[in-house]
């Protein structure tokens, strides 16, 4: 049994409806529905429309607020904290990342910490928002505890992405957006309901061992950070996710290492929590801060280009730029439909009833 | 035979004759020798004195300047593009960083991408100049080219390091300054010496095979990014590699990708090169730009206590935090002395005799 192909406008009519039904403003249910959907488009299906009742779930426990007051509560020309008011991190970190391109405008670089927000779906929308004022952008954020730190077997950090967006000129942008961990958790979840097992360096079990079972967060296990083990650089991976926590909430005033505050609803928050909510982090930097825009493009298309061209192992496939995967998904998505699995589609049909909403499935 | 110790006064009497025989000014001589020493006394023994015959031969062959007019070319109030005017990178690099720390100062912070230079030493020389002014250091730098991107046989990127240094309260401060690949190649090299096998990860033959080969570089293979192959998110070690390259010489105008200058002054430099020498890439933030700094330094003094405490595998050894190592080799070695292995003891008094210098090798 495939998965049900949705077209892109239906899902974005009833997402929009469902971030009303909260209690968000038309803007804001326009802009956190965008922000979601992208995740579908670019084919991060764990932090799409996946999330939707998750997102809802926060609301009715009172951990999301649907009218926050965002505001900067400390500043220079180039820097500022946000505080984002327990609001959707889907609407606080595009606003954030807004700040942060408006100091651009005005100093070359601007760079935003972001204090009491929640998950703020996938890094690389806010990253590319850089892109269309022909600058660089940044995004990061930490997450709940899932990773154990090198020769560690508590979880004290979460997936805590980093992705970078760079323009270019006939070129399409360079569009690096990753997980400091071996794996995302969303390709963990696939191999949960394929029964699959990991490859050894993604997980390890509640006693540090290595395993291939990719249940094993759900009894102590945790991810491991990108190197996998001490002998492949997992104090590398360690030490990106750490930048990512300090950057994102040590910096801003958020949660950071273990009282991240999970995603989940029903999982209780963690004691004794030394920040605010979510911790987010962006930056933006005009190209031409540096030199010449036009020159700047011109080199960053022939850097792209000889990547793009670079000799493959057995002359096979071709070497990918960061963003290339994701771009074509994306185009082939827009046009032929997202496709949900059926225990997503069946969420979102006891969704669309307690709200009331009208949500077809194609058949 | 165990490896010699010499003071570091000795070493940094000799190796500032020496640059001073290559004709640097007195200022710049000593900040060469500090910056080059701050590695052997880190234990990073690559980038040390084991280079210092190295910068000479790039020196003899014109390649290095070292009376450089170094100069910003472009600048807005928080972003500069600094001319590094062939010097030596252990020059142009804390003088690059002073002025994003300058910027930092005035606007909040300051990011400074350097064209024209050369091997810049050790990566947490630069950023830790930040820590006195309570600010974050950031520091990057590409590199001639070792690296095949995933699925790549070219080799198109250098171990381009980043480091970012984070004060802390009563806690020393935390730095972590990492290759983005999965070893750096110092650590090549004493496999080299010993005879040793790499383990799987590390190196690809010039097909594109897993070796274990340490002397694989030498007959066209390559390093691997962090995570080793794709499987391992060696796509994310090739992301990181790319976005160091693309700051440090995209933004500058210096030379990326298979362009970078080599470092052996015996290989030739490559053709159609589309920039000036190597690049560098800089930044520094105040941390009372996003918090009062006495809150930032508690919140980060409870991260590192947190993370230092966490439950270990078996209960053995400790969880680290980055830039732990280092220090405490830093700590030992300013006592008992820094060892350096005979190859490079012989090439020391070569390079004595042939600047009629002293150097007595301890009996």
């Amino acid at each position: 049994m495939s998965d049900k192909l949705f077209p892109y406008e239906q899902l974005f009519g009833f997402t929009k409806a469902v971030f009303s039904k909260i209690g968000c403003n038309e803007d804001d249910a326009r802009l956190a529905t965008r922000v979601l959907l992208s995740a579908d488009l670019r084919g991060v299906d764990s932090h799409g429309i996946a999330r939707l009742s998750g997102y809802v779930r926060l609301w009715d426990a009172k951990r999301i607020n649907a009218t926050p007051d965002i505001k900067v509560i400390h500043e220079t020309p180039s820097t500022a904290t946000v505080d984002g008011d327990s609001g959707l991190g889907l609407v606080v970190a595009p606003k954030a990342m807004e700040i942060a391109i408006e100091k651009a405008k005005q100093v070359g670089s601007g760079w935003v910490s972001v204090q009491n927000s929640n998950h703020f779906g996938i890094a690389a929308y806010h990253s590319m928002m850089a892109l269309e004022h022909d600058m660089i952008g940044i995004s990061m954020t930490n997450a709940s505890p899932l990773v154990a730190p090198t020769f560690s077997i508590e979880r004290l950090l979460g997936t805590n992405p980093i992705c970078v967006a760079v323009p270019a000129g006939n070129q399409p942008p360079f569009v690096a957006d990753m997980a400091t961990t071996t794996a995302a958790n969303g390709k963990l979840e696939i191999l949960q309901r394929k029964s699959g097992k990991a490859p050894l360096g993604w997980i390890q079990d509640k006693e540090g061992n290595a395993s291939t079972d990719p249940h094993e967060l759900k009894v102590g296990g945790a991810l491991l950070p990108l190197g996998g083990d001490r002998e492949h650089g997992s104090h590398k991976g360690y030490a990106l996710g750490a930048i990512v926590d300090i950057f994102s909430a040590v910096l801003s005033g958020a949660n950071y290492g273990p009282w991240v505050p999970p995603f989940p609803a029903y999982v209780p928050m963690p004691t004794n929590m030394p920040g605010k909510g979510v911790g987010h982090f962006f930056g933006a930097m005009r190209i031409d801060g540096f030199r010449p825009a036009d020159e700047f493009r011109k080199h960053m298309d022939q850097w792209i280009e000889r990547f793009r061209s670079a000799k493959t192992i057995n002359n096979e496939g071709k070497v990918l730029v960061p963003g290339d995967p994701e771009r074509e998904m994306e185009k082939e998505r827009s046009v032929n439909g997202i496709p949900i699995v059926h225990a997503v589609v069946d969420d979102l049909v006891t969704l669309a009833r307690s709200f009331d909403l009208d949500f077809t499935v194609p058949s």
